[in-house]
């Protein structure tokens, strides 16, 4: 059994890791924490705390008169209700998106994983506070979900399609189960269980209960991980339920909106059985949390033909649904998956939550198979499309990723009203920023699993692992030079004669050239691109230097827009060009070829960043004559002056102010 | 004073042209009579003279009961009506879109001009029966609007904005002039000043009186023909008080619409007075409509402030908003123009009847001064983006004409689902196809205006024309070679001592290369872009040798999407490659340089047409390592197989089943 190493025993030192993380616990979190509370002036207010505030004062409300909870009659207030102004609030309504409780869960969630790195009392004591508010709004019977709790419980799980009570429930034990693991409190753990125990007693297919599934996945994944904490069957028999359910005839979804009657629902994933799923389609964030939890099952059950289903759903988004930078999400209608290689450049969606989601589900894939196909994906989407979600300063955020940006096109095309030129403050809508800290605060369960005896690394930061074999514990110390160089050594101690084996993966970016010193006398070999290494006899140093050099990368030629197009790699980093470097009109640059590349390492970003220079012409087409319209001219001669398209990694791109971007070019 | 040939006085005897305007004749006309009785059973049913019955039988209901016309209590039933079965019509609703009327009004247009070329007793009785029917409709009041005599009066004129009485009576009024102008009948032509009359009667600045305009334009450039052909000022004053009014303060259509306050009205270009625009904003066939009236008024008015007006919004379509096929209209958000330079190829909305309004725009500014920037664009649209609108059998057309499809994008983008690879039978809102009847019927009145000694050509057909010059009839007579070759002579008769002019076009896409004979001893000058030959002392034949060899285009790199593309014309023909002729993946190719094209005539799709072959290269970048994903390889070397790219002219797309497309080209 593969699982994520425990990130208590991982400690992560590194320059361009632990930068992040830090930027996450001193900036990101505290000022979620402020958001939750309406304290940041500027930003679009949440309510996430008042509405817990607001449904814990019913409840003691009730709890007072010695009665059971009884709720108003429920109305329908809209999808997202705010006040004109934050001052005219009321106490005991509702406000927000329906799905705000959500907001404190993430927040939790990243709160956990940073106290099991950093140990910080007063953040710790804050948490507690907001827990016990949190765990007042609870019914008595274990329902948690503030909105229909205020709004009235008549219509609870009435809409299971897009009203998201499971999905905050899932995102709540995704949180109770971090902090509980961090810090050891149990009280919003217990809080959770009730919630899933209350929810696993009124669903299921059997007579008088309900039929249905979440309409926004999330719960799956996060019932597995319940029960795999808890040991408690129930928790991962309603998972199944869920997984299981979904797609089922008669829909479910068609039942609750009888106007989507026929017509696939793809974009809840749910227009046929999940087991019979081949292709990745609708919402993308929806779908990578789904096949996160399908995977968890896969492995948990041994199931080969939910495996399969994995497998190929992976594959249709890995091969034929991918951006380069590891986003996903070509169109930004239902914020979803396009049709295979539609892959536009400037109007993509690319979602930072979905890339998140796919990190998710590549690490479930990782535990049942450690196969590198799993995990160069999962290096691309971390160094590429989330990195670059959030700014340098922590303060700002993208959600939508796109790989080329005109910002006069983003300002007056509705086409690309979703394409922001700059990151923005914080959302109404704030699942990217706190989706961001959750993932970085618990990089270190992503970078290494672990088996009975085998530790995989996966991905190559300075760390500090401790793994526990045959009673004895080996220390493992990474030190990596990626990104800068892609030099990375590997001390492992106490590992002898203990059955130790060290899987280190190969990145497919090397395209295999790579040099090994200090294994000398281990035994070794390559394994889906990973080098396992075993019979440690003594302590040891294990020097890897990978071929991190540029490279120009093409496209399949079934992406259309991408022919006659290129892109450059260094690594895990797709590179871009931005105007602050080589001014405007990046579409009229051609790459020369033979293709010339410089690197030049700089700090200007303050960080250690490679830039690469390729050489390059700017083209334009001269002297001829215009006829009818200024537009058009017949072409006489093509006027090229040489330059070096300057480049920047892709992550960085935006933190200068506005102007054009590129990640591809004309060669 | 400038104005348009009587089309009575030109029989055009083209190759090319013939087959079109007897494709109307015998196809188009035939069975858009069918649609308007809804006799087409696997169309969408029209409604259209349904409804003038059905107001007729209310009418003569009231005239029966011998008092006046009492309407029902206007509701609305929304902006297209249809009943489930076409059988569950019932006699006395409307149904359709509200803006139904106007679907006869084209047809009769059309009419018109066919019977002026063509006298055709049969299809001139059905005329006449049918504006039988159309005159019974007619309120004794001179109002003339279906939609609200059978829906209910009280609320007639109350939504300018989105209602379209004022464009159903712009329609009228230009097909009755059409009538009128073949047939000398005058009945429609009555009908329709009686509602003009009543119109005028309500609408104007006046205390009590409808101070708004309409929301989509054409009843402007109606009223100025109506004025034209019957002198009488009050239609002139409408017209004029209508454009003038538009966008004026307080907007009557934030009055309508106080949703839309303080949001500036580019849709209906209502957004500021007209006089005082600059750009080219809204939707694009209200936009020239608009602009044509506009022309017509400051011709008329000799207007110099609205002419500075009219000149910019043209050169603001022609140097930053026109498609190289003469298509406009960036968006189907909207069926807009977007933003200046923003002219995607694959989601191009560039619709068919914008472009037909582009041509009646040009003319107009023909008409105020003969300059090739306006010819040469009427020109461009009518062989490529208006022509693309109907398929080689006159049976099915485009309403949007993209200038790259992949089909299966049309298919499954929902972002592209406004493009269609093929042709469409008919529509619901069947704006395109009766608007090209109408514009292929009258080209004569495109090819020539005249003065009152000078014959301007503005394009190239065989035909002839009488025209009267100081009292006597001088004979021309066009040969013409184009589309297949450059040479067109034009032979004038009894021109001697008349003082006659003739006005030749040079065609922008020669680049001023053409050869002329004939003209020897008489006086030759050229002014913008067109020969001026006068002194006639006998009968001639001049002989003119245009260039129109191939050439390859390039457009202004501020048109983000062409830049490192080209596309190749001959003559005014844009041309494009299909998959029929160059199998899939045409992104892939690129132009060998420096170009060498190969002409070859065909008249495999039933019409003499000029192929072309450009020699050119498949790319495919080879032999790297794919990583990660499957979608992106390393590049490593270049396959590159030569291949001729064929080519055919851009109107002939799309008429052997579905495939991609493209215009541009890398090189």
């Amino acid at each position: 059994m593969i699982r994520p190493v425990d990130i208590k025993r991982v400690k992560i030192d590194d320059r361009f890791w632990s930068r992040e993380t830090e930027l996450v616990r001193k900036e990101v979190i505290p000022y979620q924490w402020d958001i939750l509370n309406d304290r940041v002036p500027d930003a679009a207010p949440s309510f996430c705390m008042h509405n817990f505030k607001a449904a814990g004062n019913l409840n003691r409300k009730m709890r007072t008169l010695g009665r059971d909870y009884e709720a108003p009659k429920y109305t329908y207030r809209g999808f997202a209700v705010f006040p004109e102004r934050r001052e005219e609030a009321k106490d005991d309504e509702f406000y927000g998106f329906l799905f705000q409780d959500s907001d404190f869960s993430k927040w939790i969630e990243a709160v956990g994983y940073s106290l099991a790195a950093y140990p910080d009392p007063v953040l710790e004591e804050t948490a507690d506070k907001a827990i016990d508010i949190v765990c007042d709004a609870q019914l008595p019977n274990g329902y948690l979900d503030t909105y229909y709790i205020i709004n009235g419980m008549d219509k609870s799980f009435s809409d299971l399609r897009d009203h998201h009570e499971l999905y905050c429930m899932g995102h709540l034990i995704e949180g109770a189960v971090s902090y509980y693991q961090a810090t050891g409190k149990d009280k919003l753990l217990n809080a959770a269980r009730r919630f899933a125990d209350y929810v696993a007693g009124i669903f299921g297919t059997e007579e008088g209960r309900i039929n249905g599934y979440p309409g926004h996945e999330i719960a799956e994944m996060a019932l597995f991980r319940l029960y795999e904490v808890t040991g408690e069957e129930r928790y991962r028999n309603l998972a199944e339920y869920f997984i299981d359910q979904r797609g089922q005839e008669p829909l479910y979804f068609e039942k609750e909106h009888p106007d989507m009657k026929g017509k696939p629902d793809y974009y809840h994933q749910a227009h046929m059985p999940v087991r019979k799923q081949r292709e990745a389609v609708g919402h993308a964030v929806r779908a990578v949390y789904l096949y996160s939890g399908m995977a968890d099952m896969a492995r948990i059950t041994g199931d080969t033909e939910l495996l399969t289903a994995c497998e190929a759903l992976w594959d249709s988004i890995a091969d034929t649904k991918l951006y380069i930078t590891g986003g996903i999400g070509g169109t930004h209608i239902g914020e979803a998956f396009s049709f295979p290689y539609d892959l536009p450049n400037d109007t993509a969606y690319s979602e930072t939550c979905a890339s998140i989601g796919l990190i998710f589900f590549a690490r479930r894939m990782l535990q049942i198979k450690p196969d590198r196909k799993y995990s160069d994906i999962m290096e691309l989407a971390l160094y590429n499309c989330v990195l670059s979600g959030m700014a340098l300063d922590g303060k700002s955020f993208f959600y939508v990723n796109p790989l080329e940006v005109l910002p006069e096109a983003c300002a007056k095309d509705e086409r690309k009203e979703h394409v922001k030129p700059v990151r923005q403050k914080w959302f109404g809508c704030a699942c990217c920023p706190p989706n961001i800290a959750r993932l970085l605060t618990s990089v270190g369960s992503y970078a290494y699993t672990e088996s009975e005896d085998t530790l995989f690394t996966h991905l190559y930061m300075s760390s500090k692992i401790t793994k526990s074999v045959s009673g004895r514990d080996v220390g493992i110390r990474v030190e990596s030079g990626i990104p800068v160089n892609g030099e990375v050594s590997v001390f492992v101690e106490g590992a002898a004669d203990t059955g130790f084996v060290l899987a280190l993966r190969i990145p497919g970016w090397t395209s295999g050239k790579y040099e090994i010193k200090g294994a000398e006398g281990l035994e070794t070999s390559v394994r889906d691109g990973y080098l396992y290494i075993s019979g440690f006899d003594s302590d040891r140093e294990i020097r890897l230097m990978f071929d991190i050099s540029p490279r120009v990368v093409v496209s399949d030629p079934r992406v259309n827009e991408d022919n006659l197009r290129a892109a450059v790699m260094r690594g895990p980093f797709v590179y871009c060009a931005e105007e602050a470097d080589n001014g405007k009109g990046l579409r009229s640059i051609r790459l020369k070829r033979p293709f010339e590349i410089r690197q030049s390492v700089t700090d200007e970003f303050g960080i250690d960043a490679v830039r690469l220079d390729i050489s390059a012409v700017r083209v334009s087409a001269t002297g001829g004559e215009a006829f009818a319209s200024r537009l058009y001219k017949t072409f006489d001669r093509m006027s090229e002056s040489e330059t070096d398209l300057k480049l920047i990694p892709y992550f960085l791109w935006s933190n200068r102010g506005e102007g054009e971007m590129s990640v591809f070019f004309g060669y």
